[in-house]
């Protein structure tokens, strides 16, 4: 039986320039990335989330068509959706914000339905860390799951409530300047052990086009991102790999190191549809064979023998 | 039976630092590094190299010492052995050039000893695309694998020796950002694509501390680096790398794409090994229990089970 998982993020509009196009306004956001990868595990993800009135019907109903409960989803009249706009350079790792409007973002309360307060695990998608913990304060039980993510903004300027955050949190999902950033340790061996140490018990780094690392004590797991001919547009690239990964973590019965790295190469399986193209509009169009033939590719990928070695023999053969 | 290597590569003094100490005057470059590697995996390596009389006696020893045949190696009276100065930024994949003495290197004329004009496998490390063409002129026969190295600098002024060069090769194991100026291409599956069309039929793409792909046709292979705690000095882990994956290819019996992608799991556990200590100081030790045991990590590193996962029943269960 599916587990139930929650996800609050960002509901949003983002206007995208990459060296190869442009869009002026196409769905995005968090908590809509990362919901629509979850949907391709299982039934149950409820998105947590706040939109204008400016948010489309349309989107709404693309959601629901993925088994998305929106019970949680607050659209407040005579407001604006969030809206985001940025250019990708020719190392699509780095972009420039070019405009952020926050909107109705700065209303943003999570509530979590009663029909979600029981969920087994919890996606908290990129938020100020108070919101998430208030998020987590809405639960009936601790869940099995507390998956975070968050940026080098909260980092800045809300230390302290990061911290409390950390504390709540089993899986923290962060790429490798934040890593840095936070521990102040370049190698990000001692990043994730110093992480480990702030409260989450494993520590994903995600590396953009070189992957992702997954941490747990001793334990280290790397997973390469899919070398792409094209990569079009990155946005959401991150939260579908966190989306794919919740919500392959929710189909699963037990849940351990194991299971986490499956879900890393799940996650990263889901980002490689959506860089193929502007905006969720790949992510929103997988086939189930399509899915099955990616992760084929990624044990091709990285599948090695070193049975086929001789024995080392250094200065003594 | 082991294969013969023969190895063509610079000799060198270099004066290192990093955020993790400095060294005044070390012995490096490319053919030292490589040959080091290799002479894990055979006997019978062949460097052809130029050196000045400044050239310590111990640092020939050593390199003896290492099974390394040194008919090829000129020492030239009255001139000095190129030295190179560099400093290595908090992010160790960029560094900065602080001196660059090309001394003894501006006479250098590859000459191949009779006894390895019968090489199997020659690795042609980063020189002057002439110089590698002269040193492939003087085989008594095509070489079974040609593995070739090179660099922005004669991409930017030797374009044409480069491209001469490039129809001479099987293997050309460049960075990231080589491959790209080479190609025009930022995609690494496109110009990987595009490199192949020159001559090479196996192209490696090296990305530092991201590990390194390899393509063939359609085929592709992703090995991460693995994950360090300390990275003392990077100097040498591309030669390292390289000498790696060539010495343990003269020890197969057949080369193919499978045989590759090993190599590239050896010679990333040699690069390793490298940049634990400044200098080529942790490449001179290494024990065979020692790489064994690196081995075995990098398969825990990259393995994973996706028979775990549910068949992805995207909205239709």
């Amino acid at each position: 039986m599916d587990k139930k998982l929650l996800i609050v993020g960002v509901s949003a509009y983002d206007a995208i320039q990459s060296p190869f196009g442009k869009v002026d306004r196409i769905l995005g956001g968090s908590g809509v990335y990362s919901a629509l990868a979850a949907s391709y595990f299982q039934q149950q993800t409820g998105l947590v989330s706040i939109v204008g009135d400016d948010f489309e019907a349309t989107d709404l109903e693309l959601l629901k068509n993925h088994q998305i409960n929106l019970e949680g989803m607050d659209q407040v009249p005579g407001a604006k959706t969030f809206f985001w706009s940025g250019e990708y350079h020719n190392d699509l790792n780095t972009r420039t914000t070019l405009d952020t409007q926050l909107n109705v973002l700065t209303q943003f309360e999570p509530k979590v339905p009663e029909s979600y307060r029981d969920a087994d695990i919890v996606f908290l998608a990129n938020l100020h860390p108070a919101l998430q913990c208030q998020t987590l304060d809405q639960m009936h039980k601790r869940p099995d799951l507390v998956i975070m993510d968050t940026m080098n903004f909260w980092i800045d300027n809300s230390w302290d409530e990061l911290m409390v955050a950390l504390k709540r949190v089993d899986v923290l999902s962060i790429n490798d300047e934040e890593a840095r950033q936070i521990t102040g340790e370049y190698s990000l061996v001692e990043a994730a052990r110093k992480i480990q140490a702030l409260g989450p018990k494993y520590v994903i780094i995600k590396k953009g086009e070189h992957g992702a690392l997954l941490f747990q004590g001793e334990h280290v797991f790397a997973a390469p991102a899919l070398p792409l001919k094209e990569v079009l547009d990155p946005t959401g690239a991150g939260d579908s790999f966190a989306g794919g990964f919740a919500g392959y973590l929710a189909a699963q019965k037990s849940i351990g190191f194991e299971q986490l790295k499956t879900a890393i190469i799940y996650g990263s399986a889901l980002a490689s549809f959506t860089v193929e193209a502007f905006g969720p509009e790949r992510l929103l169009n997988i086939k189930p064979e399509e899915l099955s033939s990616r992760l084929q590719t990624f044990r091709q990928l990285t599948q090695f023998d070193i049975t086929l070695h001789p024995e080392a023999n250094a200065t003594t053969t």
